[in-house]
């Protein structure tokens, strides 16, 4: 095999209460990268999209990945990459993740899959850390397995997937821009205790509920005494969309990873699509121009759609 | 129906890193309690056992949910109850939640199974109430509905029950004094938020395990960062008893409630015991008195053995 053409998908981390351990895949929006294995060892990557990321391997968190995997393989072989990203960079649906995994993905599809998941992860961490200088895999677990997944830890990496539910996601990015690092360093370094509990008791309830999927369980285990109260406050008109997105039918949701983007899980297809409406027309009454996703959770995680 | 006699099971609060909202039910020890309904207004509360609990209604555990259920009824009947108890009054092996529960659940029976799950609860956390100035439902829930139960919020009653593992445990009860109330003082208010996430990852994973009776996953979860390292200070050779209840086979295990009992999780009956064994050796050698049980997770909870 010489080419590849694959689908990545965006990326929930957090999902609410599971703060640096849980991500959701999703089927819209998502990438496609192609790949080529090269006789010569450049590491070659194209944007067609016009968001403006650096290009130069060793900048680009495709690339990052294929430097790494080829100096650990001391590989002859480059990669020549075209990448077509639909997930916009800073939108908190996944960007950096998917193109991370993407690669690690893509590379060890063409030299014949030599990889474990656990290594495709550990490679495309490197992609994360160039992106936002933490080496995590809240992104990457869920985008490269489908799914919904628990990060228990990342050294050793040690990924569960969870039971993938039959739910809608409806989605917001509003045209806002929240670093991640300061999204991170708002966060208060100690916390109570008993908030710790409550927060726990929530994962726990949410994890339960995804296992034994009890829609029900789900929705009222979606719910943050400690993150969201710091950083809903960087991202305009959360609380509104919330309410609204709940008085609509939504089991519940909050903040796509560190934001701004804000998803909202439901039942019904239908449901999620009003959600979707009502969240534009709040960003469109006070002029913040707005993207918005409805789909189902992606059960596969990155998916080849031709090779030869 | 007019006289009632129930096995009343010990339980396991915390299991490790769920502080405060899981816990399991044990084969062994456990209690029995005897109930008449009395045509009088009576509540009397009988102990066969020598561990000098109060007998009046009002400073007995039982006596007070008994009281609860007569006042909310406005009941013309009262209760005589004969407790025979095993589960040692301090052991951390929900002494005072069996005495709780049973009263609820045996006052309930009496009166023709008139309270939900959740009713029984609200009373029998006024026994925990009484012990130990803390209306907590961690022992009551299994205790009453047998397995692993989530408590995801006392107010309101929110109890996940979860799968039942074909688990054995292994038990110790060393003769030291560990105050509920000491265990709860020497906790630290406030939290690194790091620590909490890594245990929120751990929970999340025993949840994971547990219901997906993924015994490897359930062990390797059973990690407390935040909790033991404070609560285990307070009894003599934990850290010799959990080293060498791994070093046999052990899934994982730890304190159990707030001590001094500590408790391990085997796959097999066999382990178990040999563990049980390398227990009381440890505190033979250092003369503490100490009580082992071997038993199976509990899977029913609170039974009836007779009635007339």
């Amino acid at each position: 095999m010489k080419k590849i053409k694959i689908r990545v998908p965006a990326t929930v981390a957090n999902l609410v209460c599971g703060f640096d351990i849980l991500g959701m895949a999703i089927n819209q929006p998502y990438d496609e990268m192609e790949f080529k294995l090269l006789e010569t060892p450049d590491i070659i990557i194209k944007h067609t999209d016009n968001f403006g990321l650096p290009e130069k391997a060793e900048e680009n968190v495709a690339g990052v990945v294929l430097l790494k995997i080829q100096e650990h393989l001391k590989l002859k072989n480059g990669f020549e990459v075209t990448i077509h990203k639909n997930i916009k960079p800073g939108s908190g649906l996944g960007s950096s993740a998917a193109s991370a995994a993407g690669a690690a993905f893509g590379a060890n599809t063409l030299l014949g899959n030599i990889f474990s998941q656990n290594q495709m992860i550990h490679f495309a961490m490197f992609g994360e850390e160039l992106a936002s200088g933490v080496r995590h895999a809240d992104n990457i677990a869920p985008c490269l397995l489908g799914g919904i997944t628990l990060v228990k830890s990342t050294d050793p990496i040690d990924i569960i997937p969870l039971n993938c539910p039959n739910l809608f996601v409806a989605a917001v990015h509003p045209q806002v821009e929240v670093k991640t690092s300061d999204a991170r360093q708002i966060l208060k370094k100690n916390i109570l205790l008993k908030d710790a509990v409550q927060q726990w008791g929530n994962i726990a309830g949410l994890v339960a509920g995804i296992e034994k999927n009890d829609h029900a369980l789900i929705g009222r285990s979606l719910n943050d005494v400690i993150i969201e109260p710091v950083r809903s406050i960087l991202i305009p008109k959360f609380d509104e969309v919330k309410a609204k997105s709940l008085q609509l039918g939504a089991l519940g949701g909050g903040i796509s990873g560190s934001g701004p983007s804000i998803f909202m899980l439901t039942e019904k297809e239908e449901t999620a699509e009003k959600i979707a409406e009502m969240m534009k027309s709040i960003y469109d009454e006070i002029n913040i121009e707005s993207f918005v996703y409805v789909s189902k959770i992606n059960p596969a995680g990155i998916e080849i759609i031709n090779e030869d």
